[in-house]
């Protein structure tokens, strides 16, 4: 049986492409809600569409085993998964492919290939399964480098270690999500990090862009799951300590974790695992008014009760979900427990969410799993693979993230929604239409999710993406969110990012990556700029 | 009213000092309990006995008001509440002291200090209340600098903005403990963080050696609560802003969180608040076997459920606290909650023990306070203040503490606590008494706190303190611990420290300090070596 491949150009396996008549449907259900132009059906490129200059290096012998510069596998590692990366997919545009493809097959093979490439001046970008959103994975790393080489970690994809015991594996970083769970299952104990990406992602992705996973509470980020890691720098290898907790000095964990393969190649991790859930429940809310709603959950992430679920989504993106009325915003919560029944946390929930106005949804009874919820969880699951269907009809989807203290969310959301709405018409001179929901909730403040959608010129959709992204993350900067919860900084989010961090730290994290990189040939341009870009 | 004045030497203020009755008394309980040899009576130092050596260096007179060159305040300044401190206190050895005390008034007034002893080449050592017990405030700073000078910021005391909506305060971190906590209280909300110094330590002390409070489990660090930090460093100021989650690489955060004063000075910071607990519970269990109790806590840890307290301590150490017979072990479980009615929680905590074992202490019903974990909280908070009694008596007292995952826990246990036993017996020629309670707990491990007592040479109690600990330290670090979960590493630490953490993480965190402290001059010796020492 032949292997099943990953497209080059988008997401998921090449079996999983959408028909010329899916294509279709899906674009015109997005149209009728969001009120996009749908423009006659393009296809995705073909890999027999697709030239790629000659690599402008070669590797020496005793690494050539390791390294490929088949089309396909250069061309499948020019990109991510973001809408600017499917235009020029779309475009037949792969002018930043990688010279070389790596798939290093255990540490060592690692360390050669940083070796290697940092005496030729070959830029190295780490590569998991290529769900970055922002640019992260991308070999455009400016002029000062001979060629690129994107090293994919797909064969380091072993779980190695189960102590039952503490409840912790030790795993290779290049496995991907359900990889990684099949090999825990018989141990009965689970990761449980189901970022979105979960099925086209791996363990050292998530580590390195600090990946908001499926718990909406306090287990959010994978940073809480991390107990210690196991990175190759061009410098030497470095390993924490497996620990519960330390105070010894600031964490090397928290270095390593958002350092987004800028600062070492991540290539084990141990990380924190539970008992798979035996008691569960979960029940979809109506609100009549968001941030009525947004005041419930507010209280549900102040009591202490630690949902796993606890997600409010506004009315329009329920509509493009194919749920409820358009009109009024869901809250989905839920609790689940491998060790104890959840009824009193629910109970108890569920008061802070009615004490809110919040209508419950469906047959009502909270023991049971909710068709509300249901209904928006396969939406939210699909929604990646549907995105190809509007990039087909020249409707543009993107997504943007980030966090806010409660205290400022009115007025946040309003001018990030309204500057984003207005750069949208502004731009296409069509209006846009965007919306809103919560993907996690901290007691001090919400993970608004922003999804907007568009009729850009054919043509200029790269150049209108560009003035939309910058008004939106303008106006999320100005009004003291972070340009990023979950999606990291990559190449897209660096001006912003810098904006944001404190200067100062950026300096520290300069002076760290010199030390670690010397020759600053790890993901050039991310999280540090470029030395000749 | 004269303003209380904390002891220049020891714990807590001046009118706290115990008499000769009083310190023969607990000498006298702690002696018999543990075995140790009581010799006769020394008093205290008295500040007439102090001699110190002339300031090597002046400030200019713009800075004159800051300064204080005071006998009392040059020795209040030259140790923390080790037991060698009090050793080289009750000496009369005060030949560390700082040549200077400085007491800024706001942000400029320290931006201004490090200005000078920059260009002076004097080092600074950021002094919270001076409660280190890990050498980390102590003004060793090796040969390489003019003079030292010791920057207390007990002036920055206020809380400056309360956020009843995200729940969070903007507190400058020089502020006490009770000091915080009282004026919070007209919020109806409150830190919740109480290390045992609690009430002679800072919040900035708390943040810059990853204190660990009151809560056994989820919110155990500081570094849990910390929302922001603003830092000056003598390359500049440095604010994070103010987030309830962020993605954009590394935590600029969490540099800082644990940095010791080594990278910059903490002025600020915004922290998580919670409300007051309107609901609690606590139960006390004995155990007949320790690693049996410890099964019962693991399985609590595992359980979801993140109880407020959950301590186990060995019997030994229950009967210095003149709790029990010495031969069974006991566990506290508490919860607390500001929102909800705790007792399905509580039902289940409860159920965890007595499945491995645990007999309920006292009256046994769990709605209430229980009196065993009253007696053993009140011996807890009054201990530090007794051991004046003990080094008055030349009993050596000190402790330390540690993290370790479930799993290596027993060979852990009985290694460290036999090795340290065994350098205690070797050295000094006495039996040694060690006891072990755990302070916090994760899913993945306990946080093991040891308390040792011995009878050292009097006359030799440094040198038999420095093996006795080299051993005790070299045992945790080769049974796989962490030299620190919550004491810090300050200067005793070092060599240890340097031992656990990645050796490319410190070349990180050097090159981090080389950009925020160019000349090296902030706490010289601590995370980072020493450039002459």
């Amino acid at each position: 049986m032949a292997e099943r491949r990953l497209k080059f150009w988008g997401w998921g396996y090449e079996d999983q492409q959408l028909t010329e008549a899916v294509s279709g449907k899906v674009a015109r259900f997005v149209a009728g809600r969001t009120g996009a132009v749908m423009h006659a059906y393009r296809a995705p490129p073909r890999l027999d569409e697709v030239t790629l200059k000659a690599p402008r290096i070669a590797v020496p012998a005793k690494l050539g085993a390791l390294v490929s510069t088949s089309l396909y596998d250069r061309a499948a590692h020019a990109y991510g998964k973001s809408y600017p990366d499917y235009i020029r997919a779309f475009a037949r545009d792969f002018s930043n492919a990688p010279d070389l493809v790596a798939f290093p097959e255990n540490e060592a093979d690692i360390v050669a290939l940083l070796d290697w490439a940092g005496g030729a001046n070959v830029a190295v970008i780490p590569f998991g399964a290529g769900s970055s959103v922002v640019g992260g994975i991308e070999p455009k790393v400016g002029s000062g480098f001979k060629a690129t080489l994107s090293l994919d970690m797909r064969k380091l994809d072993r779980v190695r270690e189960i102590d039952t015991t503490s409840r912790a594996a030790r795993i290779e970083a290049g496995v991907y999500g359900p990889a990684l769970e099949a090999q825990l299952k018989a141990s009965g104990l689970t990761l449980r990090h189901f970022p979105q990406s979960f099925e086209f992602s791996t363990l050292g992705g998530w580590i390195a862009t600090r990946s908001g996973g499926h718990f909406a509470t306090l287990y959010t980020h994978i940073d809480e799951l991390v107990e210690s890691v196991r990175t190759v720098t061009p410098a030497g290898v470095m390993e924490s300590r497996r620990l519960p907790g330390s105070g010894a000095g600031p964490s090397p964990d928290r270095l390593i974790i958002g350092s987004e393969g800028a600062l070492g190649i991540i290539v084990e991790a141990w990380v924190k695992l539970q008992s798979k859930p035996r008691y569960r429940a979960s029940q979809a809310f109506w609100f009549d008014d968001f941030y009525r709603a947004a005041d419930g959950l507010r209280a549900v992430s102040q009591a202490g009760l630690y949902p796993s679920n606890a997600r409010l989504v506004d009315g329009e993106e329920c509509a493009l979900a194919g749920i409820g009325d358009g009109k009024r915003h869901m809250v989905v919560l839920a609790f689940e427990s491998g060790d104890h029944p959840i009824d009193a946390w629910m109970a108890r929930g569920v008061e802070c969410l009615r004490d809110h106005g919040g209508m419950p949804a469906g047959g009502g009874a909270h023991g049971a799993r909710d068709a509300t919820a249901d209904a928006w969880r396969e939406a939210f699951i699909k929604g990646p693979f549907n995105r190809e269907g509007l990039i087909s009809h020249s409707i543009m989807h993107d997504t943007f993230e980030t966090a806010i203290t409660w205290e400022r969310l009115h007025d946040f959301h309003a001018s990030v929604k309204s500057a984003t709405a207005h750069a949208i018409h502004a731009v296409t001179g069509k209006p846009g239409h965007v919306t809103c929901r919560f993907t996690h909730i901290y007691p001090d403040g919400p993970a608004p999710y922003f999804t907007l959608h568009a009729s850009p010129t054919p043509g200029h959709e790269l150049e209108q993406w560009r003035a939309i992204k910058a008004a939106a993350s303008d106006a999320l900067i100005a009004a003291g969110g972070t340009i990023t919860h979950h999606h990291a900084v990559g190449r897209d989010h660096m001006p912003w990012y810098v904006k944001q961090r404190p200067a100062l730290f950026g300096a520290a994290l300069a002076a760290a990556k010199r030390a670690l990189d010397p020759k600053g040939i790890l993901n050039p341009g991310v999280l540090v700029p470029a030395p000749t870009s």
